[in-house]
């Protein structure tokens, strides 16, 4: 059918790309070599590895990437206050790239020369899984069996599995969930099932990670977050690891009730999706990461990075962190860091992430220049009649001219 | 001291535009005008007339301006999800361009060729008094006390007023407040005293409009929100005018809680300041927005909105309401509200305002495409294959080429 | 092969679109309407009728949209000062979303279901075509042959037009060109041949509409630009549709060696390609444009168009002038040109367009204040001083704290 | 009068900054230090050194500051493309900086605690100055003569000559020009005279640093620029310094009549002003620099470089260069530039500069993909449907829902 000889497939352990493991070998009769990462979704990988066995896969790779996960991703997109659609902390799209790129640095490891994923083809993670391995490796197929085969109901794959021998108890135990889930360190994610109705609201025992508002500990807890060049260093005096860091924002931040999210997105495939979040640990983060910031850069630095800020959020969801705009947008974001240093006192309540206080080395908030009290000359208040008359010229010169803004 | 005739003095009633009133009689020796609104700070206005004419003032205004504020001001700006440096909403800028317009206003009536306000000189009011001033009358003189005098502590004042038998009491019942206050429908605002400090948390006491999300109720309450091009125009079904709205808002957002800010915010005039805010009604009304606009806006006229919405704030937070630029750009912020229509409900609990629910006619959320199910051929899956390989086409030849992205 | 009854196709006249309409006709067993477009292109456009006819097609429509061309499309772009990558006035991008247009029209008209038209697989033409008909009738179906079929070099077209009779002299009389080129009354492009070399200079005899700058007269000419709400409307005091504007300014400007372009730019499909232009009006037309909003806009009116200028060029260089955002755009656009009213001179030599002149009762520009000269005190040069005071304090507090630019 | 007890003078020894150091020894009692700078405006600077002896100064520094000022200065502004308001290539405001900087430096090295400079308190310079003595040395004084006497006329400065013994003929030797005058490598420039009319063409006998178009040979001259990241390193083979390259630039240039620009511009401070600027080397690096970024920069970084151009302008003719969002931004600016070497042929004929060719060993274009010639499969034109189809997907969805962009 092909000329692939060998392809390096995204494989969680689960039942679909274990269908597809299957799938692959017998359509493309190539080697199918298996890739597991704990990035932080709570699941063990190393079973990942008997059941690729099972299916006959002699090349496994099961990887640790939590830490390069936090590091080299989630705490880069932090340092642009990232949000997309004004929402979305984007836990699924900033994972992809490192899946992306450990895909492509196996196959160049293993001699593959393509690779394969579960993603479907109306969703953004094909895209952000396929950019991702174009950019690392211009010569790489792709298999996106979802978007190939014809296994497309619940039926059918089960069919597939008895014909083909794959154990359905690969899947979950228990209960099949009703929605479409993807976690990692920074989420989880729920889509599909009741929610494809907008009007109708998420049912309490979806949430995973955190509990609600109402089942939150009636008394807050207040963290105070370190800050160096942006990324959070130390929570309450203790150093901690970037994974670390957002383990514990996890932990603290869904047991208060914080970060649940319910939204219509924009997808970039062209239509509109409904989908529910977690993100204890970003909610924080973000809130955080603003309050130091809000000391620590000049305004038109952080104007600047507010202005560009929609933008990065869109190359992140539309899967471009491999494209060199991204990364030349980076440096910018980077360089404007190296002052954000300091602390952050937040109170976490009942889903609400309060800023309790801020405090830098590196602080240009100066209260003798802002105080109402006498500054000491600090600021001189006729300044700012020219200021206001130089600011206002081209808006009086136009009203003269009749001009009217009424 | 100079030509000035007659001059429009903003009025508040209180101490400070009192002792500016007489200041300026003597110091300018010209008429005073005084204009008292009522832009729903929540205290009367009608006592600012007996005040006036105790010092003296022959021509009062006292206007209640709520309903345009709303109407022509908030509500405008809510369009464009307004908010500044991630998190203010702008509770004080949005108020000036009106006030300003009033005093040119009665200034042409008047036949004023003055205004005068009690905006200090280091602050952004003076600047948004000011530029609206001048671009709605660009021949306007501008007296600015706080800028002009010497009369700059409370002793001095106090001195002031008892050698030119101003009544004390003209000031706020009670004890002084710490804090530097500002309100209006939209919001209250504090600065100075203990705030002056960054890491200091607000105390409890300063709060006037809200409880705090502890002492909210422990039940939740949903609203549901309907929107008329963008603004929303009856709530659980009952019609209501854009003041009452924003009235409702507050009144039952405070009473959950909800609406509390304390940031550190970049000023015009060049210095960081820090300032909490209490935006019950507006900060429902942003997240309701966004989840209307969600099913009801295009992806691409989301997005523009977006990108374009930090340039927008900084024009309203700078004073430039009346310049041509941001008029501009209200004309498309406008366009777009067209089709953002619907209801949203809302969940209010213990300080947080979630989402439960959106719906439309005018909605672009097609369930038969989004779906996980089967979509009946609505959507080509395969079409995703040509749409990633051209997206990737420039990432794959400059690959090609040996730029790498690691 | 489909359900496709009738389809209708962009027919030039020309083989291309001949052997199209007789390979349709054949593959998908439907009907074919022709529609062949006057835009200006310099070629009759009556002869396709006999041509149509000779292919036995029943329905023929040839229309002179000229007029509305320049009307709808050209002048609206112009009024944003539109350039595509620093160079690229857009000749080619803006006819066809006018060309999509008239497509869907006699679709409706014709009860046909599809649309057809010459365009390749590679281009960005294809884009344009397709994203306006599925923007104006979402149901419509495209047949894009060069995407389809294997004629893909010019011998099997040829044997194609032997078996089935099509004459070859429907190709255009002489020698064929070794360019692909396009042309409507704002442009004239050329592409392939040595110009797939981006070091090789484009040859002399390749160009069309223009002289060469060194065969242009030796003598300037003089022009007298009228605008009305940012459109040219006479020229040297003759009033003048747009479509009249265009062929004049094309004229002219050929004559005088203005208006050649040669660039790399980058195609929406991924790749990057050599085009050459001629654009003789256009030319004149953006040097004017800008030079009369250069007294009658307000500064940052003028800014804001420069900021989101790219975007908009973007927009309809990609193919979504049928889009909402291009539309909310554009309301902005427009709403900004109804002070830029008033003349501008130009003058025209060898390839030169050079601004010699702009006046308008709507001038902003005022000498009174702006002189070298005593300007009476309309201008207080005092103020400076606040101005520059409070825009540097930020930039001084930062310094103040180690913080050095250096 | 202040407590400043010396003060570096911007000392271009004309007479305008003669009397200036004159009336600060007199007015401030203190002693005063010139610098006086050679950025190539075509003078010689040390005959200014015996000027200021007769004027008493005792600290004189005279630097030639020519390469510092290309490489470290218009280099890195043309990286970007800079363009003000569409047209000025910025050749007043790029010098500015670099002056205040040696202010600054020399300001450290004396002792002083103040600067001073001639420029007026209308116009652009003073704030370019003093924002970057500010940024640069926070606590420095200013004083702005211009700003600050009343010697603001001709006849009140030659008066002030006479009383003062100030050789008039420090003056300009023959007649004074009616223009308002400034040059440096980059560029001169014009203003005042007969150009404060805006529809008044400007004299041919104004012009000083270039042919007319019609005074150039009639004889095209080539050159071949040799880009290294983004800066011209060799001109036909010739490795050259910096200065090197421009002061070829602009004779090459000038000789053909390249370079001339005539404007209204909106200036800082708020008024519209005209001006007439000679900038042959900047015209000809503007083109050639886009010339070779086209076929060497990816597609987005390019646009993203456009989007923010206009920013990035504003910022260095607001007088912002010191800045951190100057400096955030030129970070990001040079990353894009690691890439954009290879080589540009320019020719140039009576005020043309016409591209006839650019070529690189780090060029994307691929002719092997954009040829119109059979492609051997590199590019599938079937891709092209999906890309189409889903980039229409909002497009149809919204049709269907009946909105029409009719």
């Amino acid at each position: 059918m092909s000329d692939i000889k060998k392809v390096v497939l995204a494989y969680s352990g689960g039942l679909d790309t274990s269908v597809i493991a299957k799938w692959i070998t017998e359509t493309y009769g190539c080697e199918v070599v298996t890739f597991t990462a704990d990035l932080g979704q709570g699941e063990e990988v190393e079973p990942a590895r008997a059941k690729a066995q099972a299916l006959g896969i002699k090349e496994i790779y099961i990887d640790d990437l939590r830490e390069e996960f936090v590091r080299d991703f989630v705490f880069p997109m932090f340092r642009a206050n990232t949000i997309y659609e004004g929402e979305y902390l984007l836990g699924t799209s900033i994972a992809r790239p490192l899946i992306a790129k450990r895909l492509i640095e196996i196959a160049n490891e293993t001699g593959a020369d393509a690779i394969a994923h579960g993603a479907t083809g109306k969703g953004n993670d094909q895209v952000r899984f396929e950019l991702g391995a174009y950019a690392l490796k211009p010569g790489v197929k792709v298999i996106a069996p979802w978007r190939e085969w014809n296994l497309n109901s619940r039926e059918k794959l089960m069919e597939y599995c008895e014909e083909h021998n794959i154990p359905v108890d690969f899947n979950k135990k228990g209960k099949k969930s009703p929605y479409s889930m993807d976690a990692n360190l920074l989420h989880i994610s729920y889509e599909g099932g009741i929610l494809e109705d907008p009007w109708a609201e998420a049912e309490e025992d979806m949430w995973r990670w955190s509990v609600s508002p109402e089942a939150a500990p009636d008394k807050a807890e207040y963290l105070e977050l370190t800050y160096s060049k942006g990324d959070i260093v130390a929570i309450d005096g203790k150093d901690m690891t970037p994974a670390e860091v957002l383990t514990y924002l996890n932990k603290v931040g869904g047991a208060h009730g914080v970060g649940r999210l319910d939204i219509v997105e924009n997808r970039y495939v062209g239509m509109k999706s409904r989908g529910c979040y977690e993100t204890p640990g970003g909610t924080i983060m973000l809130r955080a990461h603003r309050a130091i910031e809000s000391i620590t850069l000049d305004r038109e630095v952080a104007h600047l990075k507010d202005d560009l800020m929609p933008k990065y959020a869109e190359m992140i969801y539309n899967g471009y962190w491999w494209s060199p705009e991204r990364i030349m947008m980076q440096k910018m974001i980077d360089a404007s860091q190296e002052t954000v240093n300091g602390k952050v006192r937040v109170k976490l309540y009942k889903g609400n992430v309060i800023i309790a206080g801020r405090q830098s080395e590196d602080s240009l908030f100066d209260a003798s220049i802002a105080t109402f009290e006498d500054d000491a000359g600090a600021y001189d208040q006729k300044d700012a009649e020219g200021f206001i008359k130089l600011n206002a010229l081209r808006l009086r010169i136009a009203a003269k001219k009749g001009r009217s803004p009424l």
